[in-house]
């Protein structure tokens, strides 16, 4: 009966919105047609509003990682000295596609679980002003880390090098003014806060990276940001768009502007602090300790010598239908993780909770049931001026 | 961005499983077709098992109530003495459909919130031999009782009367084992347990009924059973079919199996328990006070002088996206309804809870945010033995 009965906990794929899903199953039209093209130019110019810029976005079809490609190859030639901040495994996935393309990679290196140090970041740069750009992951999605993007984007500014930001996972959680703030290149993709199903991957480019770009005599084909731009200006992507998807966004862009992009922080704040006030509640222990580096889109949960989460995972997934991801790398069994992204009410948060609970019981960690969903529902209740 | 987000806890129409919605999505096929042929005769055959019998079981294009109509128009002559079981507002209709077939109607009418009294009607039929039908609701929407067909069905079996059920919300979430007890006509329809959209009802006849449907010479057309028999005897229906909801059945009908039709009774004994231990806590009281007397697949809840149901019900709506159903007739803006029956797992239930909790606080109800949920969690957590 309950076979795909399911809450999507994971950060990404998240929940979709039904009319989101029933936008995708519009009939299938070409890539090259007109009436792909009138909707495909319309997205585009929605999608600049929730990167906040009136510069360039394009659409590309592939996953986050294929997009965090494409920043890499159009900026970065072989021997090039590049600075990649590192707070988690996407900070070392931005390190390992840039050695792929032959750069000399420098990483500032901070622990998992605390948000990158922008004075750090503002020294690395005095002592080597011969870097051409600077990689940084906005949320973390690893850890529930995010960045101080902001302060991170005033720094490079004064550089020559081109800020690049990962925001696969933050963008339309979390606030990012692309134009405001001085971004380079700024990605995200279709399955996190967006609530789409994965494969359209988007990014934002400025004017300081497209004279980089313009330069780069790097090897690149389908990841060549110069194509993408050529052929946006004909309405049209250079090479088979994802049409379905590009359906998908359009109504999942309109369902964001209808929220209003403040509100749908505002939003993710909530369902943030609903989750750390009710695990905290619960005597767990949060992954990320200060409230500031603290993401709204995904918040990592530790485990301890009488809580497996592994174990954990398994009995939320199989009796409580509560799809939680685990740790990666060496966080792997010593974290749980909580997406709380796109498409989520606080009701889910409830929902979340009280499965959980459960959960904890079931797997023998002593538990107080109803204690956490009353934290989450006290924050919520004080946001509302319940009393 | 939450428009079509919601718990829909109204005693039908109900959530539908994914599965069920994408069957329905299937490509039309026309009624007469031999492919859709092939679907109605596999489909009745599942349907039979879920009112347990071997005998007639016809489909109709309506709702509850026409169902209910084609059970009188096809048993009552003008003139007909009939009984009638009256336990809420839909007792109360079977009356008013006899009436309008100009049969002459004898109530015996029981306190909204409890169940009939077997002994009286046993009374009733003692005194008046002459009575050729007897109705009784199953469970009684508007109250949330459950009456008790197997006994009532064993006293009416002693009699040439025949003994119809309405079990349009009680069919899957309670037993009805329609040919081991003796019911010779239930009717269900689609958009209760069987968690389907409304517009399609299932009639179950016996043979004894089927001796009194033959002979009857009343008015009837759409209604007229004998043409659903000897349609369904060359696979099809005597007029056009409802086709998508009978893909859409024929799915519903494959989950329910897989699940196990005594599983299916007890999660919904299950989910009845939760929401009236959570009620319970809250402080709240149950309209249906006899455990005995309450329905497994509705529950109402009475409100008082600090708890206006109707104010109630809005906030749940617009706030917590709960849609949960008022009182009928003279229970309006006395009691609030919640709908837990077919594709509901005790997660929503949960949910539920977590939701009231809350919109009573914002409605000024004095409640402790977590104890009702805790309630529901320690019925659940007792029946997994989770100690």
């Amino acid at each position: 009966m309950f076979k795909e009965y399911q809450q999507l906990r994971i950060p990404g794929p998240t929940p979709i919105a039904p009319e989101v899903q029933r936008a995708m199953e519009r009939t299938i039209l070409g890539h090259r047609s007109g009436e792909f093209s009138k909707i495909f130019a319309e997205t585009i110019k929605k999608a600049k509003r929730i990167f906040q810029t009136e510069q360039d976005v394009l659409i590309v079809a592939s996953s986050g990682t294929g997009a965090l490609e494409m920043a890499v190859a159009n900026v970065v030639e072989p021997g090039d000295k590049v600075l990649v901040v590192v707070t988690g495994v996407f900070g070392g996935r931005f390190a390992k596609i840039a050695k792929a393309y032959h750069a000399e990679v420098l990483t500032a290196d901070f622990e998992f679980g605390t948000a990158a140090d922008p004075n750090q970041i503002r020294e690395i740069l005095k002592q080597h002003p011969d870097i051409k750009a600077v990689f940084a992951t906005h949320c973390e999605t690893s850890t529930g880390v995010v960045n101080p993007i902001q302060e991170l984007a005033h720094i490079v500014k004064e550089t020559n090098a081109v800020f690049v930001v990962d925001s696969v996972s933050a963008l339309v959680g979390m606030d990012l003014k692309f134009d405001e703030w001085g971004v380079d290149i700024a990605v995200t993709a279709s399955h996190k806060a967006l609530g789409l199903p994965p494969g359209l991957a988007l990014i934002a480019v400025s004017q300081k990276a497209w004279r980089v770009i313009d330069e780069n005599q790097g090897t690149r084909f389908y990841f060549d940001l110069r194509s993408y731009r050529d052929n946006a200006a004909k309405d049209t992507t250079p090479f088979t768009g994802p049409v379905s998807l590009v359906f998908g966004l359009s109504k999942s862009l309109d369902l964001i502007e209808e929220e209003g992009l403040e509100q749908g922080f505002k939003r993710h704040f909530l369902l943030r602090n609903m989750v750390r006030a009710a695990v905290t509640a619960l005597g767990l222990e949060l992954f990320v300790k200060n409230d500031r580096d603290a993401s709204c889109t995904v918040t990592a949960i530790k485990g301890n010598d009488q809580l497996d989460p592994e174990k954990l995972r398994k009995v939320l997934r199989e009796d409580y239908k509560i799809v939680a991801a685990g740790g990666q790398q060496h966080l792997k069994g010593q974290i749980f993780r909580i997406g709380h992204m796109g498409y989520t009410h606080p009701m889910d948060i409830l929902t979340t909770i009280s499965g959980l609970e459960l959960a904890l019981k079931q797997v023998g960690y002593p538990v107080e049931l109803g204690a956490g969903v009353k934290a989450a529902q006290e924050v919520w209740a004080n946001e509302k001026n319940l009393g």
